[in-house]
């Protein structure tokens, strides 16, 4: 069975009825199923988990670009996220029987199906880009929709897909490929924020760190508690364990130890499989030991 | 979905004849699947996993009685593994959906169906006791087949279920509802046979080491390496990453560390997830973060 995952990010978090007819444009799709959604007012953007295979993913896709576009004029959208489109970002993510070639393949058909239907610019992004300085989400985002017209005329922001000017009320769209992201927090026995900052700046790859780590150092007003807040952006590269033993020696430095740390939302199995064979030395280990893997291998009844 | 597994251990591990039809038995039951099976021929035993809801367990479990009982004459079999009956002893293990007080009552319906049908004393075991002294299977089939006759006559050993007397080739069954039983090894870096076998008195529960632990010492001679060999048979009450740090500062006495472990077989996701959450200091996870699990429960499409 193949399971990938889409995480569309949508420029509406506030007006109910047009977030209940995105919803209803990812739940009327065959074969695909809505894991989650949230939508925050104050970043007026919603947040869609959905799975599928390849074909169901691209249907529900361009069944909530048809409501997006029709709903949100970026014109008048003010909330605190940066965006420059009406559908922001769609990265898909591998889960089981699919590979990150099968994902990229996904994200440049999409794209250029979208850029074809909607007359909308596309950018490719993260595993899908083409191109090493439009890689990274933010780079492609920096000046959000207000800027997108005068980025776009400059040297090397032409995009991957569709017309060469920004859709008047739609902007543009980033659509790529990833693996699945591990929101991870690491709380301090210490209320050093300075501490926190310093080792995040320690273990984060845009300063020198590991290749697949982005963190910030956070106060936790309520506890008083500093936090190293990070997202793992490819966990079989960059293990959540090597993480942790980073952070944990860095933070000895100063004489503070590690309280806690915290998964955010979902968590893929193998990266937490991969912990344990870390610190239990486990030698030898295969996936389809673990039971349920190998129920679901055998095939359901 | 309701998932029971059922391991048992049938006294037959030569004729390829009667090994086909046990597996045959098996495999034709509705609703259940054959998960992995091996035969030993100088154990003369068979071992079969097999899961399924409770009723085609049940009738899984005596279309093997079928067999077993036509096929196997206990007074001429030979083998180093110890035994008592035909089909020696047959486990019920909650892994999905079914609680251990399923697996209790499911363990007394065939123990009960099983003694009527075939005229045969049966035994239960580990949860499915009702008498803390025949808790244990190797208490229970002390005396092997061959002193079961003097041992049934004996004060506290009339069977659970079924006749006074052990049927004349099959023995007696011991039918139980035990936890899933977690194989697990730890090689020192060492080839001092004296160490493992010290620390193995020390963590099992056996000699006043951990409840749910079974340990000995033995050598791995080809590598020249000393092993802790380990069953773990309460993963949830005794947890691997506790016996791990157990053996681990249990060899530190000796100046001896730990090379790797070993995980033999099936084991059961959350044995490891606990590990990855005791190592990362983990606060507040569950389990339906796993994006995994969280596929599954939504039911699949």
């Amino acid at each position: 069975m193949t399971i990938i995952e889409s995480i569309p990010n949508v420029s509406e978090g506030r007006r109910r009825d047009v977030i209940g007819k995105l919803v209803s444009a990812i739940e009327q799709t065959p074969g695909v199923r809505l894991l989650d959604h949230s939508s925050d007012a104050s970043h007026n953007r919603s947040v869609f988990t959905l799975v599928g295979d390849a074909p169901s993913l691209k249907a529900a896709t361009l069944a909530l670009f048809d409501v997006a576009i029709a709903e949100i004029d970026l014109r008048t959208h003010r909330g605190e996220h940066p965006r420059m489109g009406a559908v922001d970002v769609v990265p898909f993510v591998p889960i089981e029987g699919a590979t990150m070639d099968d994902c990229i393949g996904l994200a440049q058909d999409v794209a250029a199906t979208v850029a074809e239907r909607f007359a909308l610019p596309v950018f490719l992004y993260e595993e899908a880009s083409k191109n090493p300085a439009r890689k990274n989400l933010e780079d492609i985002r920096r000046g959000e929709f207000e800027g997108l017209g005068a980025k776009m005329v400059s040297a090397g922001w032409a995009p991957d897909y569709g017309p060469a000017t920004p859709h008047e009320s739609a902007g543009a769209t980033v659509i790529g490929a990833r693996m699945p992201l591990i929101a991870y927090n690491i709380n301090l026995n210490s209320d050093r924020l300075d501490v926190a900052r310093r080792i995040a700046a320690a273990i984060r790859h845009s300063s020198g760190g590991l290749r697949f780590v982005k963190a910030m150092g956070v106060m936790l007003e309520d506890r008083r508690i500093a936090q190293v807040s990070m997202n793992l952006t490819n966990y079989q590269k960059t293990p959540i364990f090597r993480v942790f033993e980073m952070v944990k020696r860095e933070a000895e430095r100063y004489g503070i130890s590690i309280l806690e740390s915290e998964v955010v939302g979902l968590v893929p199995s193998a990266a937490l499989m991969s912990a344990a064979e870390y610190y239990l030395q486990i030698e030898g280990f295969s996936a389809d030991q673990v039971l349920e893997s190998k129920l679901r291998a055998d095939g359901q009844a």
